[in-house]
C-alpha cells in the first residue's frame, strides 16, 4: 500500500488525533486506510488512535441498509443523504460489497453511483475493503464507523448487497437495519429475503410510483402482515413498512422520521446503548477468532505441520479429529 | 457419566477393537458414548480406537435426511430402514436434534418413534448428543458414523430437523443428501427451504396418497423445475424428485434405487471419495476451531482476563479490537 499522503511518520498519530475532530476529510480517509492495512503495526497504530478518539465517537445513528441488486439502493441512499445534509447532518456512506474483491467494479463505481452526494461537502462516501477472507465482509467497517464519528459524521449509512453473510454482519454493527424491497418482485425474491426480513427494523418498498404504485401499496400491506408473524424483537420495536419513490422524493422524510422514532423508542428502553454494548462484545469475540486464524496463516511452521497432517488425512492415515488435537496440543497451549 | 457397562478398565480399547468388527451392538453403543464424552482422556481414547478401526470403516453409504417437523421423517426412515434390512443391509440411524438439549423429549422418543425398526436386529438406532455448544450440532456424529461402519453397518441414515445450521452440518458428513417435503405446504415453507434445496441430491415429496396425490404430482413438477434453476453441483449430478407414500410403501424402493444410481455416478467420476476427503479436511478445520474454543473455556486464568476486558469494553475504556489483540498476544503465541 502506498503511503505518500501520510504524515512524514505514518505512525505519528498526533496528526490524525488533531485533524479528525476538526473534520479533516483527507485525514479521515487516511486513518481508515491505516485501519484497513494488513500490516500488524498499522493495525496496532489504528487501534491506538481509535481508542484515543473514543470520547469523540458514538454520537451518530448507524443505519444498515440492504437490498438485492436492482432494488435502487444507490438512488435511495443518495436521496436520503441529500435530505439529511439539507437538515445540516453530516453523513458518511460506507459501502460494503462482498463481491468487489472479484469484480472490483462496484467499488470504483461508488462515487459515480452517487454523483450528487459525492460532491456534497457534508457527505463522505467510502467503499470499505472486503478483501480479507479472514475477517469476513465487515472486517474493518467498525473501525471506519468510529473514525467517521470522530470526524463529526452523525449519520452513518452502512450499505451492503444481499450476499452471503454480509447482512448479518452489517446487522451486528448497525443501530437500525433497513431492508429495501421491490414491489411485485414475486414470492421467490421475498422467500430469499425471509431470514433477512426478520432482522429488519423497517422495510422500504422502492420505486413506488407510476404504474407501480398500486402494487407497492399491496406489497406494503402484505409485508406488514408478514412482519407480524415474527416474534417480537429484543427491543419490543415493531418493524414498519414504508413505500418510497426516490424520483418523486417520496418516503425519504418518512424513513428518517421512522429512524428518529426508533432511536427515541430504543433510548427510552435503554436498548440503544445496550445493543451497542452487545455489538462491541461480539466484535471482541469475532476479532479473537480472526486473530487466531491469522496466527495460523502467518506461521510457516504451523502451516507446514497442517499440510503434513492434511496429507495424512487424505491418505486415511490419521483421524481428522486426532490431527486437530495434535495441532492444538503442540501449538496452542495456553 | 456412569460407566458400569464399560470393561473393567474403560481405557482398555482391545475390548472394543475386537467386539466392534464382530457387530457387538452393546460395544458399539458404549464406544459412541466414549466418543461423546466431554472428558479429554475419553475423547483421546475414542480417537485412538477409531483410528485403529479405520481399515474397517468407509464401506457404507451415508445418507443425510432432513425436513421440517410434520413432514413424516420418522415414518419415511422406518419404511426405508425396513426395506433395506429386508435386502440384508445393516442400517444405522443417527438422529440429530438440535432442539433436544432444551426439550430432551425427542431423544427419549427416538426408539418409540420407530418402534418396528428398533426391534429389527439389523438396525441400530441412536440419537446423537448435541449438548456441546462448542462443537455444533454434529459434534461427534462423524465419530459415530465411523464406529457404526466398523461394526458392519453399511447404510447410515443421518437424520436432522431443519433448524439453524444443522442441515449444512449434516450435508458436510453425508454422501447423499435427501430433503423431505410436503406437497401443497405453500410457498412460505418452500421459501424457507430454498437454501437447503440447493444442497439436496434428491427431494422426496411425502404423503403422496389419497386426496394429496394430485397436489404431490404437481409439487413434483414444480420442484423439479425449481431445481433446474440452481447451477450444477460439483459432481454434475442432477437432483431428482420422488413422490412417496410410507403408508402405501410407495417411493421407498425408488429412493433407494436413486441413491444407488447416485453412488455409481459419483464413483465413476471419482467424486464419491473426493467428497469424503473434502469432508475430512473440513472436519480437521472445524475440530481445530472447536478445540481452541474449548481451551479458552477451560482456562480459568484466560476466562478471568476475558471477563476483565469485557468489563472494560462495556465501560468503553478499551477498543474491542485491541482487547482481542491483548488476549491473543498474551495467550496464543505460536
Amino acid at each position: 500500500m502506498e503511503n505518500k499522503n501520510y504524515p512524514a511518520n505514518r505512525l505519528d498519530l498526533s496528526f490524525y488525533r488533531e485533524e479528525l475532530p476538526r473534520g479533516n476529510r483527507v485525514a479521515l480517509a487516511q486513518a481508515i486506510t491505516l485501519a484497513e492495512s494488513t500490516r500488524s503495526e498499522d493495525v496496532a497504530s489504528a487501534n491506538q488512535l481509535i481508542e484515543q478518539l473514543l470520547p469523540h465517537t458514538g454520537n451518530s445513528v448507524r443505519i444498515g441498509i440492504t437490498g438485492v441488486p436492482g432494488v435502487g439502493k444507490s438512488t435511495f441512499i443518495e436521496a436520503l443523504g441529500k435530505y439529511l445534509t439539507s437538515l445540516n447532518y453530516k453523513i458518511a456512506v460506507l459501502a460494503i460489497d462482498p463481491s468487489s474483491t472479484k469484480t472490483k467494479g462496484s467499488i470504483l463505481g461508488d462515487k459515480t453511483r452517487m454523483e450528487e452526494l459525492a460532491r456534497d461537502k457534508h457527505a463522505f462516501i467510502r467503499p470499505t475493503a472486503t478483501g480479507n477472507a479472514l475477517g469476513g465482509v465487515t472486517d474493518k467497517t467498525r473501525e471506519a464507523i468510529l473514525l467517521c464519528e470522530a470526524a463529526g459524521y452523525n449519520v452513518i449509512l452502512i450499505e451492503t448487497v444481499g450476499v452471503g453473510q454480509s447482512e448479518t454482519a452489517v446487522r451486528n454493527l448497525s443501530d437500525f437495519f433497513l431492508l429495501l424491497m421491490l414491489a411485485g418482485a414475486g414470492d421467490e425474491l421475498q422467500g430469499i429475503k425471509k431470514g433477512i426480513m426478520e432482522m429488519a427494523d423497517a422495510v422500504v418498498i422502492t420505486k413506488a410510483d407510476g404504474d407501480n404504485l398500486k402494487r407497492a401499496n399491496q406489497a406494503k400491506a402484505d409485508i406488514q402482515h408478514a412482519l407480524h408473524i415474527f416474534s417480537d424483537s429484543d427491543s419490543g420495536w415493531k418493524p414498519k413498512v414504508i413505500t418510497s419513490s426516490a424520483s418523486e422524493k417520496k418516503g425519504i422524510q418518512e424513513t428518517w422520521n421512522l429512524v428518529q422514532e426508533y432511536v427515541r423508542f430504543a433510548r427510552e428502553k435503554n436498548f440503544f446503548d445496550e445493543l451497542r454494548i452487545r455489538q462491541n462484545l461480539i466484535w471482541f469475540q469475532e476479532r479473537m477468532q480472526q486473530l487466531i486464524k491469522q496466527q495460523i496463516t502467518e506461521s510457516p511452521e504451523l502451516n507446514e505441520q497442517i499440510k503434513i497432517l492434511e496429507k495424512k488425512i487424505i491418505d486415511r492415515k490419521i483421524l481428522p479429529a486426532r490431527a486437530a488435537q495434535e495441532i492444538i496440543s503442540n501449538y496452542f497451549k495456553i
